[in-house]
């Protein structure tokens, strides 16, 4: 691998699949535990066929682990962020995966956006959980774009996969658990049914911080609560999931729709 | 006590609390651990001067639980069907508790329901879950009413606790978990957002079949998704904090506003 493309404040982790890396810049968003639980939430829905698309990859965390895993020999990403793509296609670039994951560079608020973003199965995103006011945060903070509703809205999100998605297709989310009430609204609003939530407590007697969305749209109003996703147990220590999640290798498989054991699949 | 008030298909049923009784009839609705669930959960919200009413009582059990565990000295429910009023009545006396739980007999769907119900703290109610198609089920069939949206609707009971409660008063619920969708877009259409969620799960590996809901009048949109409620541990016995809520007397302390034990406070 070429270490040459890595810059000043960026480092290359290794990601503990099939030898796969990705740069990440200490000066920007880094991805943390929610994407990789987005990606395995959303592995079982991505079959070789599927037509994908995540919206606002940030470092393209999510493609690289759905093509690292074998979920998909083909994924489409988009970032609003010029500094957030370049360095997004650095990633691909040093994985040689340039003719799997196609980074391009837009918003999706845009009705200019091309026509080519159309009829997808599965719409991916790890949107901006915090509400912002406007004007709170200057427009050249990168890592407020990346936390804050600056430019992307669960409004915008939603408006988005309603007009992309093809009927039956699904808008798969990770979200912040507080703003569940927010999000149930806006998806429906849209015409996104939420059919399936799986809360993620960081102990099973603490509150959930995180919640994993799969919409349908035309989907009808019911909906399941799957077990909860429990990142410690009661030592502190990552529970069975979690550790299967990162290291299915060692493990046995965990991503993808094989439901091995209960409780454990996506 | 005076057993010669229950009547033929009835049985008198030991609450094992202070002595207790409820009357069920096998012909009729019979309350079950939902409705137990409820009155815990909604105990933290009630102290001596809140002013509470429960919709839908049926057998009166979340009234006589209130009182038994000492969260409330006075306490009124309402109730469509008349065959239930009668009954709960009867419960009521023969605990000789008519000065407390005042048994109203009455529809909420009707503006001419007396200005007595007005200004709640607190609203409880373990609404019909089922959804229903008019004339499926004929009017006359009283388990038909408890279990399906015959005579009551989320959107009655939204509606009716929007205009009865307080500001910032409360709506205290158990709904059928997958129907979580529908439950908090009627209630925010209603002004009274959900606030916090608690998911009821048999197991821990198993999806939520039961969701206890908090809603506040006028409430900003934020909202808690609290610990999960399991049932049962894997060897198929009640977890702990299902024992201690249904024997407080010999556990200690688990109903109303204390918080004893990270993760078992209502």
């Amino acid at each position: 691998m070429d270490q040459t493309v890595v810059k000043e404040n960026e480092k290359c982790e290794d990601l503990d699949l099939k030898g796969l890396h990705i740069i990440q810049n200490s000066e920007l968003f880094c991805f943390g535990m929610d994407a990789v639980l987005l990606a395995w939430y959303a592995s079982r829905s991505v079959y070789l066929k599927t037509k994908v698309l995540e919206v606002g990859t940030g470092t393209g965390i999510i493609p690289l682990l759905l093509v690292g895993h074998e979920r998909t020999k083909k994924i489409e990403a988009i970032e609003i962020q010029e500094v957030m793509v370049e360095m997004a296609r650095r990633s691909v670039a040093l994985n040689g995966l340039e003719d799997q994951v196609l980074i391009r560079h837009g918003d999706i608020r845009s009705n200019k956006l091309e026509l080519a973003y159309q009829n997808y199965d599965v719409i991916i995103s790890n949107p901006p959980y915090m509400r912002t006011n406007h004007g709170e945060h200057a427009k050249g903070d990168s890592r407020a774009i990346s936390r804050h509703e600056v430019m992307m809205t669960m409004e915008d999100l939603s408006d988005f996969a309603k007009k992309r998605l093809k009927d039956k297709g699904k808008l798969i989310m990770v979200y912040r658990a507080d703003r569940l009430g927010d999000a149930l609204v806006t998806l429906r609003q849209a015409g996104i049914e939420a059919k399936r939530l799986r809360f993620v407590h960081p102990y099973v007697d603490k509150p959930a911080n995180l919640v994993l969305i799969e919409g349908i749209k035309k989907g009808n109003p019911f909906l399941q609560v799957e077990p909860p996703l429990i990142i410690y147990d009661d030592q502190g220590n990552y529970t069975e999931l979690i550790n299967r999640i990162y290291e299915e290798e060692r493990y046995g498989k965990i991503w993808g729709p094989i439901h091995l054991d209960k409780g454990l699949q996506p």
